[in-house]
C-alpha cells in the first residue's frame, strides 16, 4: 500500500519540494494527515500565544505521480476519509467575518460520535467529511498552504468529499500532490475562519489526463460538475467560476456561448466555498444532466480512453 | 378577493406612492403581474433598441396594510405563484457576468410546458418559480425596483417562492408592498442577468408584526431561516448577511456571540442570490432544527402571538 505518514509535511506547495512518495497513474494513497494547527491544540486551555503559528495548514505530501507532466491534469477521486474523535474550533478579534465583533479568542475542542460533531451537550451538527487543503505545484512560486489558487491548495470547498474527483494542473513534472487540513463539518462560507478542524487519513485514486485543456480547478461529484476559482475578492472569484465553466461548455460540449451563459444562468448555481482565506473560493456547480449526456466523465475521473 | 391588476405598475418603491388596495393584517391579496420587459417582448425578432427601457422591472402595487407603522414587520407568506406558458431571456454585452465577451444581443422565447422551460427541443431546464422583486417603500428616499436594498426590492433570490414567508421592514404607514418580476426558473447567481422572465400572479398573506426588531429582509421556508443583504460589492452583501444571521442568534435565541459564529460556520450555508444587478445579494441559510426547538416561528409567520 501506498502510504505517506503525517511525519511528511509541507507548509507551502512549490516546485522544488522533495516527493516522498511516487506512483504510477491509476494507484491508490494515503495520506496521514494532521489538523490544521498541526494538532497542537489539546485541550481548550491551550494558549492562543503559544500557538506556534509557522505551523499552520500543513499538508501531507508531496506524491510524484510517474509520466504526469506540464499541461497534464492530475485527476484525484476520493476514495475515503477517516477523521479522529475529536475536532477543534478557534475563533476571535481579526478572525472570520465577525472577527471585529469578538473581543476574547474562542477555542472549542468538539467530541466527535454517531456521526454528529458537538460543540456543547445540547447542541450538535452532523458530520459532513471534507478535505481543506488538497493542491499540487505551482509552476515556479511556492504558495503557503493556507492560500487556495490556481493550484487547488486552501479551497475549503465543502464539496472536495468522498465520491468526488478533484482535476487539478500538472504544473511541474510529478504533480507534486499534497493535501491536508480535514474538516468533520463545514459549511459554505467556513465563517468563522475554521470548519470542525480535525486530523485523519484520506485514500485517493490519482490519474493522469493527457490532451485535455480544461479551466482547473474542476470538480466532479454523483450529482454536479464545478469549476472552482480563487480570488482576493469574492466578486472575483464568483465572476472567474462563472468563466470557467462558460468555457468549459464552449470548448468541451460545444455550447454556443450565449447559449451556455443561458443555461448557466437558469441551472447552475453559483455558490460561496468559503470568504475568509487569502484569497477567496467561489464555485459554479451545474447538474450532471446537463453534460453526461453529451460527454464521457469517465475521460475525467479515470482518464480511461486517453491513457488506453 | 383582494386583487391588484397589472395596470397598477411602480417602478420604483418609494414613501408617497399612492396606494392601489388596502388591506387588514392577515388578509389574502391577489397581485398580477407583468414579466421584468412588461411583456414588450413578443418575438425573438423585437429589437433590443426599440425596448422602452424606462419599462423595465415594474412590480404591481402597492399596497396599504392598516394598521402597519413604521418599525414593525410585513410577514409575507407566498401561497401561490402561477406563470404564463412561456418566458423571455435576454443576454449580450454588458449585461451580467460574461457581457464582456458577447458582441450581439441575444433574445429567447422558452415554451413552458410539463413543468418545464425549454431554451431549445434538447435542451430544458424544470420549472422552480420564484418572485424576483418584492418590497415595502424605504422610508425617505425612492428605490427603482431594478435595486435590491434594505426594503426588499429586486433581491432576484430564488428561496422567495410558494410556501415561504418573507419578513420585510415597515417604514412608513401602511408599509406599501409592491411585488413583480416573476421567474419560471433561476438558478443562484442569475449570471446571464435574467432568469426565465414571465407574467403571472401571486397569492400572498400578509401580516403585521409588532414588537420586533430583526435583521431585515428575512426569509422562512420549510427547511431553513435565512438573512439576505444587498450591497454593492458581493464581499459585503456575503458579510453583512452573516452578521445579521449572528444578530439573530444572539438577540432573539440568546446565543453567545462566539457560539453563534461557531455554529454559522459549521451549518449556516452562505450563499449567492445574484450578482448583476447594481447591489449584489447574498443569504445566510440556517436549518430550521437549529431554530425551531428554541423559537416560536409562527410569531413571524403568522403574528399570532404578538397580534392576539
Ligand atoms: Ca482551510
Ligand atoms: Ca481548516
Ligand atoms: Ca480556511
Ligand atoms: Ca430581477
Ligand atoms: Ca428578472
Amino acid at each position: 500500500m501506498n502510504k505517506v505518514g503525517k511525519q511528511h509535511l509541507v507548509y507551502a506547495m512549490g516546485p522544488n519540494r522533495e516527493p516522498v512518495l511516487r506512483v504510477k497513474s491509476g494507484e491508490r494513497v494515503v495520506f496521514e494527515t494532521c489538523d490544521c494547527f498541526e494538532d497542537q491544540i489539546t485541550s481548550v486551555d491551550t494558549a492562543f500565544d503559544s500557538l506556534n503559528w509557522e505551523r499552520i495548514n500543513p499538508a501531507t505530501g508531496p506524491v510524484f505521480v510517474e509520466g504526469a507532466e506540464p499541461g497534464d491534469i492530475l485527476s484525484v477521486t476520493i476514495e475515503k476519509i477517516t477523521i479522529a474523535d475529536h475536532g477543534v474550533m478557534v475563533t476571535g478579534p481579526d478572525l472570520g467575518v465577525l472577527g471585529g465583533e469578538l473581543n476574547t479568542n474562542s477555542i472549542r475542542i468538539l467530541p466527535i460520535r454517531n456521526d454528529y460533531a458537538y460543540l456543547n451537550d445540547s447542541l450538535k451538527v452532523p458530520v459532513n467529511k471534507m478535505i481543506g487543503v488538497i493542491g499540487t505545484a505551482p509552476a515556479s512560486e511556492e504558495i503557503s498552504c493556507g492560500t487556495p489558487d490556481l493550484h487547488g491548495g486552501n479551497m475549503d470547498c465543502k464539496e472536495i468529499k468522498e465520491g468526488a474527483t478533484l482535476l487539478l494542473p500538472v504544473n511541474v513534472e510529478g504533480g507534486l500532490l499534497a493535501l491536508g487540513d480535514l474538516h468533520a463539518a463545514m459549511a459554505d462560507g467556513e465563517v468563522a475562519v475554521c470548519g470542525v478542524e480535525t486530523a485523519g487519513e484520506v485514500t485517493v485514486t490519482i490519474h493522469v489526463i493527457k490532451g485535455k485543456r480544461l479551466p482547473l480547478p474542476m470538480l466532479i461529484n454523483d450529482s454536479a460538475i464545478m469549476t472552482i476559482a480563487s480570488k482576493k475578492e469574492l466578486d472575483e472569484a464568483a465572476n472567474q467560476a462563472v468563466k470557467n465553466m462558460a468555457e468549459f461548455l464552449v470548448s468541451e460540449l460545444n455550447f454556443e456561448k450565449d447559449e451556455a451563459i443561458f443555461l448557466l444562468s437558469l441551472a447552475g448555481d453559483l455558490k460561496i466555498c468559503q470568504v475568509v482565506d487569502p484569497n477567496k473560493t467561489a464555485r459554479m456547480e451545474l447538474p450532471l444532466r446537463y453534460v453526461e449526456d453529451k460527454y464521457d466523465l469517465q475521460i475525467l475521473i479515470k482518464g480511461q480512453k486517453i491513457l488506453s
